[in-house]
Order: C-alpha cells, then sequence, then structure tokens
C-alpha cells in the first residue's frame, strides 16, 4: 500500500532513483567511489536501461553522483539528498561526523536557546510549548518524533527574531536523522526532561537557564555515543 | 562580450529567469510580494510569453516563486538563489538582516578559527597563507577578492577536521556577498591586518590568538555598519 502511494506522487525515474540511492548507503560507498555499472543496476533493480539512465540523470542534476567519460559513475565529493542538507551521508566514519555536527550543535544552539529567551513573544512561547508536548506525547506512545523535533528545535530558532538562524538550524537538525540510530529508543527521557527545561527557561525568559538547558540536551547525545564530560 | 559568453553556456529561459530575478530586487519587492504579471514581464524583457512562463516555471522548481492559481505569481517565503543559499534576498530590512548574519557568523567563526589552529597541518597552513595573499593582493589592486575571501575562510574550516563546519560555513561567507555594498571599499586595510593575524595564529597553533583575530576580523564588519562595542 506504502508503494502505491509513492507511485501516485512520484516518477519512476524517482524510484529508481531513490532505489539506487539506498544501493550506495548499503554498499557502504563512500564520497569518491565509483557505483555499479549500468548493467549491474538494470539486473539488480529489474528495471529498463532507460529507467535506470533516467534515474542516473537525475542523481547527476542532485549533485549526488558524477559521470567520468569513459571511467563510469562516481558519488560526489559533496553529495546532497533532499534528507541530507548537509551531504553527510557516505563519510567514512559516521562516528566521528555525528561528533562533528554535535560539537556545531553545542556552539550554536545554546546561544540560540539563549536569543530565544530573550525575544520569544507569547504566541512563539505556546507554540514551543505545543510542539514540546507533540513530541512528548509521541516518545511515550513509542511513536517516530524527529518530524515534531524538529520543528520545536525550528520554533525555538524562529523566536530569536534572528532572520539567519532559521536558515541553517533546521538543516542540522535535519541532519541529526541521519545519525538516528546511534541513540535510538536510548534517550526519550532525557529528551523529555531537557525539552521541558528549555520551554521553562525560554517562558522565564531566562537566557542563562535557557543555555544551560539546551546544553544539557546536546550532552545527553554526546553521552549516548561515548563522549564523556 | 560578457553576455554573448553568458549565451553559450545557459539557455534563453535561465537568462529570462534571471531578468525577472533583477527586476524584483530592482523593485525592492520582498518575501510574499506579488511579482508583475506575464503580460507585464513580456513587455519589460521583450521576450515571448513561452520563454516567459519557462522562466518562471524555473524560478517556481527553484523554490524562489510560487504560483497561486487565481491570483498570481509571489515571492516564496523563504526564496533561494544559487548566489543566495541561505535564502537572505527579499528580506524587507537589509541591515537588520546583515546584522543577524554577522552575529552568527560571531558565534561560529571565532570557535572554527581555534579549532583551525588546533587541527591545521602544515599544508593547510600553507594553502590558508597562499589565499590570505591572494586576497591581499586583491585588495591592494582594487580587485574583486569576493571569492578569494570565500576560499580563504573555507580553507580554515576544513582545517579544523570537523567535517559538519565546512558544509556551513561557505554559505555563511557567500551570503556575505549579498551585502557588500554596506561595507565595500572601506575595510581593505582591517581585512589585510585581520587575516594575517588569524593566518600567523593558525601557524603558531595559538587557538586562543586566533579566536580572538577572528573576533576583530567581524568587529570590524559590525562596526562598519554601526554596530558599537
Amino acid at each position: 500500500m506504502e508503494n502505491q502511494m509513492i507511485i501516485q506522487t512520484e516518477t519512476l525515474s524517482e524510484i529508481v532513483a531513490e532505489k539506487i540511492t539506498e544501493i550506495i548507503k548499503s554498499r557502504g560507498l563512500v564520497a569518491g567511489d565509483q557505483i555499479p555499472t549500468e548493467l549491474e543496476l538494470i539486473e539488480m533493480l529489474g528495471v529498463g536501461r532507460s529507467s535506470v539512465r533516467e534515474a542516473i540523470k537525475t542523481l547527476v542534476s542532485r549533485n549526488v553522483l558524477e559521470i567520468r567519460r569513459g571511467k563510469g559513475t562516481f558519488i560526489c565529493q559533496k553529495p546532497v539528498l533532499p534528507e541530507d542538507p548537509l551531504g553527510l551521508s557516505f563519510t567514512p566514519d559516521k562516528v566521528k561526523t555525528y561528533k562533528d555536527l554535535l560539537a556545531v550543535r553545542m556552539v550554536l544552539e545554546p546561544w540560540m536557546a539563549g536569543e530565544a529567551a530573550r525575544n520569544a513573544t507569547e504566541e512563539d512561547i505556546r507554540k514551543i510549548y505545543d510542539l514540546c508536548g507533540e513530541v512528548e506525547r509521541q516518545i511515550l506512545a513509542g511513536e517516530e518524533h524527529m518530524e515534531k523535533d524538529r520543528e520545536f528545535h525550528t520554533a525555538i530558532a524562529e523566536s530569536t527574531k534572528n532572520e539567519v538562524i532559521p536558515a541553517i538550524i533546521p538543516h542540522i537538525i535535519k541532519s541529526v536523522s541521519l545519525f538516528i540510530e546511534m541513540t535510538h529508543n536510548t534517550l526519550g527521557n532525557e529528551t523529555i526532561e531537557t525539552h521541558r527545561a528549555i520551554c521553562e527557561a525560554i517562558a522565564r525568559h531566562d537566557s542563562a537557564a535557557a543555555e544551560n538547558a539546551m546544553r544539557n540536551h546536546i550532552r545527553y547525545n554526546e553521552e549516548a555515543i561515548g563522549i564523556k564530560h
């Protein structure tokens, strides 16, 4: 049923493009690596040559693959997928990349939370609380909460009233999803607790407390992959 | 002559798309505003209806414009242009947006310079020095130096060995070009002086000095638009 829904909204070449991306990931290929030949892809996917060509063209136009004449098709040095706006897939060491992402979050997001506490309007605070409650409900129900989690962090970004922060933070939070299997299902309670602390500090316009709560939130993620403090 | 070169590498609809973007900017239209009608664009640009339609389609697919049926064509809430990766064009108050950009730079880039000082290899240091020299030469010759300036900051981003920083910094530095007319030609000496101080601190692996030099570099930009410290 899910496949049928996809067929209604996506073209065949987009589906084939996604399947090629899955093959690349499942084989652990990284930036700069050569992908299977056209003939291999035709056999693996059971689709025609024209569909594979069309799909590769799509991935080339999206800056994921590049064709080197006479050599084959390769993964770009900085591949960009819609679900990976910063191009962090296909790096050779996922733990290292995730640590690097958390290091950037640790610099930007506590500051952002402090700015949000300074500038959030009553309407912003209501929105942040609502999203906090939604994420909490989804975690407790064992549902997927990445989408609402991103909305929660984006609402904080917007309530800073800095116009550049909301242009960066959603990409960073979206990238977190790429590493979710590293911490999955182990941080439910900590997420609920630290999200609430962030909400309360922003509602009190207490920027030091908001910074601190965000720092704790990110620290739990760091500890989950073995970074000690 | 320059136009001829563009025609060789771009399609007509891309040229018309660029011209429409110029019209939008020159009229001071902002996110959410309606653009001139198809008929007005045909008259203003002296091209056929099909070219204008094709160009608008291109801008819709790039998330710059959106068509509301029965209402007209509008600028997206978060338009993204190749020269504006963070979607900061079309904001109503350019000075405010540039201040916001400098505030984000002030959080990220001194930290980045410190990380670069910790982790730069001899090869990184040579590259940073070379680019610093190039920018300096261009400034002294009165040439356009934004491209090399971006390469200089990107080389620092890469020498941190954090894989996420180089995915963010080039977008931030590219966005700086959007505001260049606010500080243009007034910061030549300060740029030369602070770039050199950044280079020297990174070469000595002195992270505190590198942070400090980067902070001064951004501070000069803030002072140029009237932010006091």
